[in-house]
């Protein structure tokens, strides 16, 4: 297998973190977006929508979405579990990955790729009315979110999941974004820091705002 | 269990075709939403984030997140499988389950609730700028569809899924939202034409566009 990745980018970063997790080491290209090198032709052979990460399994298929390369690792290597061990389990541990990808990274992500200079030759036509209409979206589901912190240590329950690592890489998303964390939100800075100790994430975290 | 529910929502319909593939049938309450019947206490009480669908299982606990429902009653009852008997198969089906979700219908969606008249109580700003900049996504994506269809039944394989329940859905959501599909993408129109012939499909199809 290969894994074609990228520095800085948020769903590359969660398929890192879950590796790490499950101590699962892999052959990795990195492929440098800032040289545009993902819309060269040996990416766009690999994956010609262009999107990060891929991976290339053994037989030369490729397999695209973090979330259903992270599945195929869960099933490759079930220990720890990421995804849930019962059936009830899994079924939480789903809808807090998508409440947070939904909620928070795609809001996160659509100010930042809407309002960021960088972005301007990336994502055309920017629209900054949408990044505007993001902010209050951000805003209102971290409220939410920092009541369902109150009583518990992770985003799913009593343990660690997949819905924990897209919580904290939309979270530290909102740098780049130029969004504040508000203090007053102490359970999700509480969560938030505690993630921050773990070793999978503490590896190769994001350079601070450009 | 129960499942609160909606007519005329591309979510719900995805359960509910869902279900019906799977031969399951469960108590459903119905919530207008056209009444604003999700904003009232009644469904506040069960998901406050007011959307829809929600299944609220026998000891109380509410799941949401269509996926996460359908992923559920999978594991409840496994024939026939929509996500995918193998672990390629699995894999393979949820990255394209996903492609189609973010890909079409998240675009299709944002045209229709940033354009829709209909729309402009419920998405508060409505950005048209943000309608306009999707409608080359769509069409985009569905050439892209096109040629993926060319060689293939369904979506993700040799069997129907669950990415085939989110493809229709997103197809269908396109009348409401008054985007025509080209009749030169012969393949989606195959496709297109054979899932609407699927009983799960027949039902309660979405109205002609208000």
């Amino acid at each position: 297998m290969l894994l074609y990745t990228t520095a800085r980018a948020p769903n590359p970063r969660r398929v890192e973190i879950f590796l790490r997790e499950k101590g699962i080491e892999i052959p990795s290209r990195h492929v440098d977006i800032g040289r545009l090198e993902h819309r060269q032709q040996e990416y766009r052979q690999i994956n010609p929508v262009q999107q990060m990460p891929s991976l290339v399994l053994d037989d030369g298929a490729v397999l695209t979405e973090s979330i259903a390369i992270c599945r195929y690792f869960e099933e490759l290597h079930p220990e720890p579990s990421l995804f849930g061990t019962t059936m009830r389990e899994r079924a939480e541990i789903e809808m807090w990955q998508r409440r947070l990808e939904m909620g928070l990274l795609l809001a996160v992500a659509s100010v930042f790729r809407h309002s960021h200079p960088f972005m301007a030759t990336v994502e055309v036509p920017q629209v900054p009315d949408w990044a505007a209409a993001n902010r209050p979206k951000v805003e209102a589901f971290l409220k939410h979110f920092n009541e369902i912190l109150a009583d518990r240590a992770f985003v799913a329950g009593p343990r660690f999941s997949v819905a924990d690592i897209t919580g904290v890489v939309a979270i530290e998303f909102m740098r780049p974004a130029r969004i504040t964390l508000d203090p007053a939100l102490t359970h999700v800075h509480r969560w938030f820091g505690e993630m921050g100790q773990r070793p999978s994430v503490m590896i190769n975290p994001p350079p601070p705002a450009a």
